[in-house]
């Protein structure tokens, strides 16, 4: 009887409830760009994020005089300072402030899992620290990505697949659905060249019309922050 | 503008709403084992098989005096006379008949997909010869998964690969889906040793419990065959 604990992949929120039995911790993952932003700005010193599902939340937040971040298709919405881009918190101008976000994919797989035990951010940005974490909790992890628009996409499944493969290496895991297995060898062959193998991807090439190129390379650029950022009570705080 | 037919790949019935506009022609699959068993059927003389969706429908055909194939969760329901095996049509003990057929997740596919224009039955099987019918038609193209109760499937979406593989490499397709693209690479990686590179798969391991192993090679094995079911009005024939 093998008791360890399972680390499992579900590609998206749309198939989250074949998924969630036994699910302790959901690792909610946008590569391109929620989650990378979140991770990239809690490293420069963003203090809280609001994620809000929906553009009407966002405007009520707008209203009261929050700093809002909207998104959708990959552009800033009109109406806006901010959309989901990592590159705006570098210079650390948003250095203790709290942030609402709402995003085409992302803050969307955030809400699906909202209601589970332990929700935390993750992208290849701080994928060794938070591996390291996980494999520390010693329970059933889940890998959420959240694909374009309820479809599969793989940027997400790489970069869950590279957190099977730290979680199954530290020989503490077990995996048993097809997908998390998929995940895996997916990132295995895309490891040496992220960028290159996911030139033929569709949200690449959408976000290569919108000339986001220096984004996708930051966003593919593994290690980069130890932060883990977790959601309390609605709000994402650092660990 | 690249005005090609698409191939795309949906993983599991479950989706097919996301990936099913302007699909001309679907394609299912479920390799271990309903559609290898439908191929290998008719390879073996069989003349038509009726796929029913559940067992309520198999036992009416039973009573009418049919040959019945039923299949739950790997093994032949109790009060039926075949399973989803495609060993027992080899010594061509079934020619000229008529099968009715329900399997866990193979007839559901079928199901799924019977308002499209066309539907018919792929496995490694028939591999090269339904690849080689596919681009003669180009026509839209959508290689539909059965997977595993809803959940993704790893032998169903490298077989699916392998027809993206060979219709991309004739040059007169495009693909435009993550899923279609990440099926392709898994059966790139996969495709010197599927029996090894499925080791770790679900199924396998549920069907190696039932003693299965051989049907598993079998079913692994392309290009046994250059029959291509179609279902002509809720009948599978030989097309």
């Amino acid at each position: 009887m093998d008791d360890r604990p399972r680390v499992e992949v579900c590609f998206t929120p749309r198939s989250y409830e074949l998924y969630d039995e036994d699910v302790d911790i959901v690792v909610c993952i946008d590569v391109l760009r929620a989650t990378s932003a979140m991770c990239t700005a809690f490293e420069y010193g963003v203090e809280k994020i609001i994620p809000v599902a929906t553009l009407e939340e966002a405007f009520e937040y707008k209203k009261k005089g929050y700093i809002v971040a909207a998104e959708r298709k990959g552009e800033i919405v009109e109406g806006f300072k901010l959309g989901n881009s990592p590159l705006v918190y570098l210079d650390g101008s948003y250095k203790g402030a709290t942030i609402v976000m709402t995003t085409t994919n992302g803050t969307k797989t955030i809400h699906t899992a909202r209601k589970a035990q332990t929700v935390v951010i993750g992208s290849f940005l701080n994928l060794d620290a938070l591996s390291e974490w996980l494999i520390e909790q010693k329970r059933n992890v889940l890998l959420l990505g959240s694909g374009w628009k309820d479809t599969f996409c793989l940027e997400d499944t790489i970069c869950a697949g590279a957190f099977v493969e730290n979680l199954l290496n530290s020989g503490q895991f077990k995996s048993e659905f097809d997908s998390s297995i998929a995940a895996k060898y997916l990132f295995l062959s895309a490891r040496d060249n992220y960028f290159g193998y996911l030139k033929a991807s569709s949200h690449r090439k959408r976000l290569k019309k919108l000339k986001l190129n220096e984004d996708i390379k930051f966003c593919l650029t593994p290690n980069q922050t130890s932060v883990i950022p977790i959601l309390r009570k609605g709000v994402l705080e650092k660990l």
